[in-house]
């Protein structure tokens, strides 16, 4: 049975996880989240680095055939740097994002398709690396990436429910979206380039029915997972199964599981407090 | 000269420098903010006390003859752990900051005066710590704290003037004041139990006036600084002076320089990279 080792700065990975199970529900999965050094996001690309690689190092020691980093800050960062610290494959998500923007204009003309303008929401950190740019333009596609650095600590905060509260999110989402649109007035498709953003998509499709600018909607989580089932060649109907998980967090265990399993979509089972140093 | 290091997770600790220089102007300050792993506000006991005692130790080890803990999630979980680890003479931002709360209710008759209610707005690991209330019922008041765990990111985006993102951070303290009055109808004093917050004081103002119920604010950056002037016996008045600042971050050196300024309310020189591991 493959073991499928799943990292992320925190819980947003979760999100990736939820999209493996149905899809690959044959495999054994390990997830890391590096709660103690949260968020990546807003920090260096040599700190964001170190932290990832004794991660990788951390979920290759425990077994893991495949490593999926399930966090865009480490994936457009210190893909390379995981890579070269570790013997097994490693997918990251910058690149099955990418190309799942890219799936959605198939069905376009050939010179339609090459103008499609991808917006990318992401971190601080990962907007500034590029990857998202680079990874679209290669493809053929143009890209615009803004960072939003308020939506993780609002996904974070369980501000996605309660009326006022709501409103508060939708206002930073209109005031996010709206300094987008301005650098980039004919995007047509939104790449949610941070494993946090799928638990707001609800809001992101109102806000952008309210500014009058539909757009086509990618989520990475789901991008990754396919491109992990494609590494694998295996689909959902391979074997019913009953994924076994192990879940490890370098900060509070019950945090974790409270929160964990909003974006897991399920109660998380145990938890196991592990030390990285730091 | 005497060498008072200063310590924080990040930024915030600034605010007490900055009250410290004009207070103590013929010292020798260095300051670490430990930027790599912050924030603390949402991390658990272990992690926050294992974080600030190699910091301190750091700073003790730079020659500092007296530490300030400014930080307030670190003085409410790790001030007997850094106490523990160095033998230098340690003061946090909680006692000052509730001896400040007391002050400001010393006009009053002694009935009066112990049913003061103070309110303190902190980050979650602060009021979980309960370490506010404990000081303040020690000194006969009564007290509630109420985590506002998005103020220190909107604090530190600088949601502080544009329009609109000033209407959400406004629309965001409205939302904590109402809840935390809700639980404390009768609070007079209000206490910012963390050092990003005397930079939203003129919002929490506003916000207050709007609700119709108007507090006097305690900042404890400043209570701090005048119990660390006490404890030096020393006063503005000494000596003109000239105060020399040596900075030290453990994550990127550009952006502490660019987001300490609005902190520190002046330029910061030159920061230094330091590796606390991690």
């Amino acid at each position: 049975m493959t073991t499928i080792g799943v990292f992320d700065s925190g819980f947003g990975g979760l999100t990736v996880l939820r999209a493996l199970l149905p899809l690959i529900p044959d495999a054994r999965y390990i997830y890391l989240g590096d709660t103690a050094r949260l968020p990546y996001g807003s920090k260096s690309h040599d700190t964001i680095a170190r932290y990832a690689v004794s991660s990788a190092k951390f979920l290759a020691a425990q077994g893991a055939d495949l490593l999926v980093i399930a966090c865009n800050t480490a994936s457009a960062l210190a893909l390379d740097d995981i890579r070269s610290a570790v013997t097994i494959p490693v997918v990251g998500v910058i690149q099955p994002g990418a190309e799942a923007a890219l799936n959605t204009s198939q069905g376009l003309p050939p010179a339609a398709q090459s103008q499609q303008h991808v917006l990318v929401l992401a971190t601080s950190a990962t907007t500034q690396s590029g990857a998202y740019t680079r990874a679209l333009n290669t493809l053929g596609l143009r890209a615009t990436e803004k960072a939003c650095p308020l939506l993780v600590p609002l996904v974070e905060e369980g501000w996605l429910d309660e009326p006022s509260q709501t409103s508060v999110t939708l206002e930073v989402l209109h005031i996010y979206l709206l300094e987008a649109l301005a650098q980039a007035p004919d995007a047509s498709i939104l790449l949610l380039g941070c494993t946090h953003y799928p638990l707001l998509k609800e809001m992101i499709e109102t806000t952008l029915r309210n500014i009058h600018h539909p757009m086509r909607i990618i989520d990475s989580a789901e991008a990754t997972a396919g491109a992990v089932a494609a590494l694998l060649q295996t689909s959902a109907t391979s074997t019913p199964g009953n994924p076994e998980c192990h879940f490890y967090a370098t900060d509070s265990i019950e945090k974790f599981q409270r929160l964990g399993s909003a974006f897991l979509g399920q109660p998380l089972p145990t938890v196991q407090l592990i030390d990285l140093g730091g």
